[in-house]
């Protein structure tokens, strides 16, 4: 279950959390509050929310927020923080802004000091991410991307199965993720999200890759710890006059000899966010739903088919960790974002006390993933123009 | 999506809360504060955790909570509490402390000008349940009880259908909470949850029927705003030595003819928290389950099965007020109780700005429900003791 | 897998059989016909298919019988079967007409030296059951009840797990079968199946009870073997001017301590035949769900849920035996009737060759198990009839 | 509901059914003859069970066969039954011989005037395929090819919604079939089945993808209507030492701009025959998954998911006419094959009358069918041995 530093802890407070983005026409920023809020030992006081100043103020307001800590953009927000005292400042900021601030945001607030928690993908492109890289580890704070669907406790029990050999040496991968939020073109309606997501000037070189095709990527590499090491990529864009990808289907070959399938649209129809993933070993496999999260079915041959359950005593200490309430009581979305958020402030405020966090508090994905998540996008988008089959992955 | 009151208020501050009961012990009391939390509106300034002061102060250590408002039973705490200015005491205060303190806590602080947020079941007995909503409807403050069942979106939406005429006249219900966490002799095993709740000078008259078979008359009683008007109850005690039931089957006959049937047990093996319900009716039918609560399952005959899913468009709207994130992405368990408690923080903020709270900030379980399952639990045992097949309900 | 006695006989012929009942109006007869085909032991060659001699003659003629063996009722086909030699006459008949010619028919068949398969309900009344068992006790011909669903390879899983002990003790028992055919008037416009069986001097005493009751109160015999003991019965008519029941709702005893709810309806909008049944006991539960028949759940407390499918090496004999193709593939309705004429088929076989047949072969359900279906029948309108809350079921 | 034209017909009496194949070592066979039984359209008359005498007359004698009309090969039993009067021969034969005999034998008999049933994949190769078109061209006989997958009810019910614009332009299809079935080195130890399948000079130059991957070809065409017109294949073997490729994973480009994604295996865990497709469109998606297989869902943005069942009012005719019982009970993998069989026989009674078969009737796999996968197999296979991503479909 849920616990954490606090007790033990000198720092007798909540840590400070600021924010940039997160205004009234998104909605990740107020999941990210949500998740922070969550376990008590997080209290948003400052925040950049939108380059519009109206729009700021407003959230700030709904925040019940100190209206001298609401910001207009991340430069301001960085230079008066550093004026107030230790104790007051900000600890954190999260970066929750179109994908083209992520890198800037990133890199200013590391420079000034700050632990950063950053949405994916993590940066404008791969260039970026690379650099980026060697900011956090030169500055060595605290960076966590926000891969949230690694923070549900049965993904975590997923990744210990395949660690600890419940499924024999790893054979095939397949990770999909269908949507259907663009089948209509929203982008053209006004439609705020889907504008800057559609835009390859905010967005990146990737639509649909970029925004849910990492999350694939990302999820397969947490829980079977392969790499990619070659990409066959078809990247569609249907939608007539769209300007990124809205469909990829994606062969894989990871570097212990598995075959892998990534498969994400943004154009499927009657599909919510219906992300999921199939892992097939040796001697078993094992298939993880995220529309109904709670739950790892786990196969054999000539074996019942096992449904694993949250919050059973027979799952990993880490998928336990992620867990707050008994079983058959479900935790979701928020609560698995909040478990990234848990293990980030954890882990900063160990570094705050001069400790080393533990292996379990430590458990978030971390810069180099996002720079995987950066280069998958750019292999694809090199191999869907190669008349080659194999593109080999960018390292 | 939720929204709120703070945007348009005067009062530019959180809700301020208490809270007795929910020391290291029990898990129910975290679950109250994550669900307080999640929404920004209300932060937990007191409590009287656990009548052992270490305990107590424990609880409060963790919650960074000033020492000063850390007591060890709610009469200090009511009485510490009224010496401070209006604006820094609690406006309201949460009671998840054992059954038998839920009225002498809830009277204690509604005489004292406090609303309070009461766990289920509201009181010991029907006679204590009498006269407190005596006093809540004396002092006009807001009294609310966590049937969180009632926080879920799609239970919203199925009330919505019924009273909207989709199933036409009601003529069955089928309602049911299996458990198995009583199916080992956790009582003997120095388990605080289960000694108390097997206990009936802690617990009440009713065990399995007090703990969940409310929830079941409740979630029924919700759903479709039928009153029951006859039972026949069979409850059991599986448990060799078990002080009270652990297994209960009940027949029910409906105020405007619909029969039912309401069974719930704490020894059924494998089930966690399996509460779910069917309504059918002349024309269609519903069916939810808690253990996959973001879906609604809508049968006609001669038609497709719907499959209706949170965040949609085409649910109600106090489906919609209830939930945070787009489609998909799941909530669940503590989201909806965190729906019971946004609802309760703007009624209260409504008042103490001098409002009328609207229909939808309104909906949430009041004294009169709390009233009804105590009703319920004293007829089922009524007629359990009964050789004659119906025993009306009480009135 | 399916296998049988012809392979070592001296009997070189598939078994000839006839049929009272199946003609055009009705749907159960044709399956009877599909199931005794399936296994290619069991050759049609008679019938009285209809007591209106054209529909009786195109049924005939659908199934390129001869004429000469096309009759228009049964006493006719006993007296002209009777004339041919024994290797041409039928070996045994199936009686698959309107409850009130159960008995006549059977005892006929029985008293003339014939085999029979009839359906359920086994007879009219209890007191018809009780003489039927005598004469086929008198007789010693094999009478086989198609309680069609324990034909299931699943089912009869579930059942071998309670007799080993899997589940431990059995403390309760759910069985339900909501179906929604009657939800309109059927009756009333002419629909044949719905005349005779809402026609208490057709159908007998039960309706509902009678045609899916006793489905339920087998269903959960053969699989626990228990026996109920006292029944408590809400029967109800909810379709105005039906003149039997349509919706039952009972309370049941067993004669281990178990207690059960047993419901069915026909007026549950959007449920087909969703006959299903949950047993629980102090070791683990079971959960067999006939809309998606080769899948048995099996839970235990702390452990993840385990699914069973149809045709592993893991399943007992009885479910072997009963499985024709391999995992994967489904078998389903017809498959678990057929199940039933397959062992029908060697049991006969084996009594004309002067063997034994072996336990599994002898696996169907008998005049035992129709006169039990009847004593329930009786013992649920005697309760709905009584003030009394507990009925003692009729040995 | 399943008729046909017995009912109007002159030619008063079943047809008369041989048998290549089907021996006691295989399991098709048999699902052929109960395929073939269901209905009581045909009787199955000679075989040539088996290469091995013994085993031939083995399988003859427990289908009590006169000896007479058991053979030991097709020529023999082509040479014989040409001797028979023209209304005792047989009047079509199935073939359900490994795969290098198809071609041969379906020649032979196709020459010799008897109408052919043939199991897939149709030929040993791609050329024998070509060749066997013409054949059936040339004679004029009805030609089947049991790609059984089409004869599920709900299938044609998609194929249906497909074709009447339900789901607007088709963009995307993704169709699956994992096995687990050699996930152990069965050709090792002496199973039959996987040493044919796996042999390359018996099962031909596809594994995997001759067995499986074909079924999932044909059964997006059956339902689309699409054509493949470029294929980028990655065929593994991932068991050492076999000799055919265990693993499939293909991307299509379909001729209308729709892309695919085809992938089979026998090496994923606990997949029993997990042959599943999800079909995209512009306005909608399907998707069936043969496990459960009496359900369609059906999905539109911003709609309740709708679950479409067998048996209802709301399918399609072809639906219909593949259904043989009511609602709730299902039918499964037997029934689906029969329902090629009852259309294959009211189409071959039609041409035995001089009438022309409905549109209905002649609704099953035909030799075009049978080519195409032949086609799919070595454009794979050429695919996956070029380094070109795109290998355009041979025509």
């Amino acid at each position: 279950m849920i616990e954490g530093r606090q007790t033990k802890s000198h720092l007798n407070r909540k840590l400070k959390m600021g924010m940039i983005g997160g205004g009234p026409d998104g909605f990740i920023g107020e999941v990210h509050r949500k998740a922070a809020r969550m376990d008590g030992k997080i209290e948003i006081v400052a925040g950049a929310f939108s380059s519009k100043p109206d729009k700021s103020a407003q959230t700030g307001q709904d925040l019940f927020l100190d209206p001298g800590r609401v910001y207009n953009n991340y430069q301001s927000m960085i230079e008066n923080e550093l004026k107030l005292p230790t104790e007051e400042r900000i600890d954190f900021v999260t970066i929750a802004a179109p994908n083209n601030l992520h890198f800037p945001a990133s890199k200013a607030f590391l420079e000034a000091g700050f632990h950063v928690v950053c949405e994916k993908p993590m940066t404008f492109n791969y260039e970026e991410a690379v650099e980026l890289k060697k900011i956090v580890e030169k500055t060595g704070l605290v960076f966590a991307v926000t891969y949230n669907y690694t923070g549900f406790p049965l993904v975590k029990h997923a990744r210990h199965m395949v660690h600890t050999g419940q499924l024999g040496k790893i054979i095939k991968i397949v990770v999909e993720y269908p949507q259907d939020w663009l089948i209509t073109k929203l982008e053209d309606m006004g439609q705020k999200q889907a504008m800057w997501r559609t835009d390859p000037d905010v967005a990146g070189a990737g639509g649909c890759l970029g925004d849910i095709g990492t999350h694939c990527e990302n999820l397969a590499a947490y829980i079977t710890g392969l790499e990619i090491e070659e990409v066959c990529a078809d990247l569609t864009t249907f939608m007539p006059g769209r300007r990124l990808d809205d469909d990829i289907n994606i062969l894989l070959r990871y570097n212990n000899g598995a075959r892998g399938i990534l498969t994400a649209s943004q154009m499927c129809a009657g599909n919510e966010n219906n992300i999921k993933i199939r892992v097939y070993g040796e001697k078993g496999s094992i298939n993880w739903i995220q529309e109904n999260p709670n739950y790892l079915y786990y196969y054999k041959a000539n074996e019942p088919i096992q449904t694993l359950r949250r919050a059973n005593d027979y799952l990993c200490d880490a998928a336990k960790r992620a867990t707050r309430i008994p079983t058959g009581h479900q935790e979701a979305f928020i609560e698995a974002f909040a478990n990234i958020y848990n293990n980030v402030a954890d882990t900063i405020r160990a570094k705050m006390l001069g400790d080393e966090p533990t292996e379990l508090e430590n458990d978030f994905p971390k810069v180099q993933d996002g720079l995987n998540g950066m280069a998958f996008i750019k292999t694809a988008i090199e191999s869907n123009n190669s008349d080659l089959k194999w593109t080999k992955m960018i390292k």
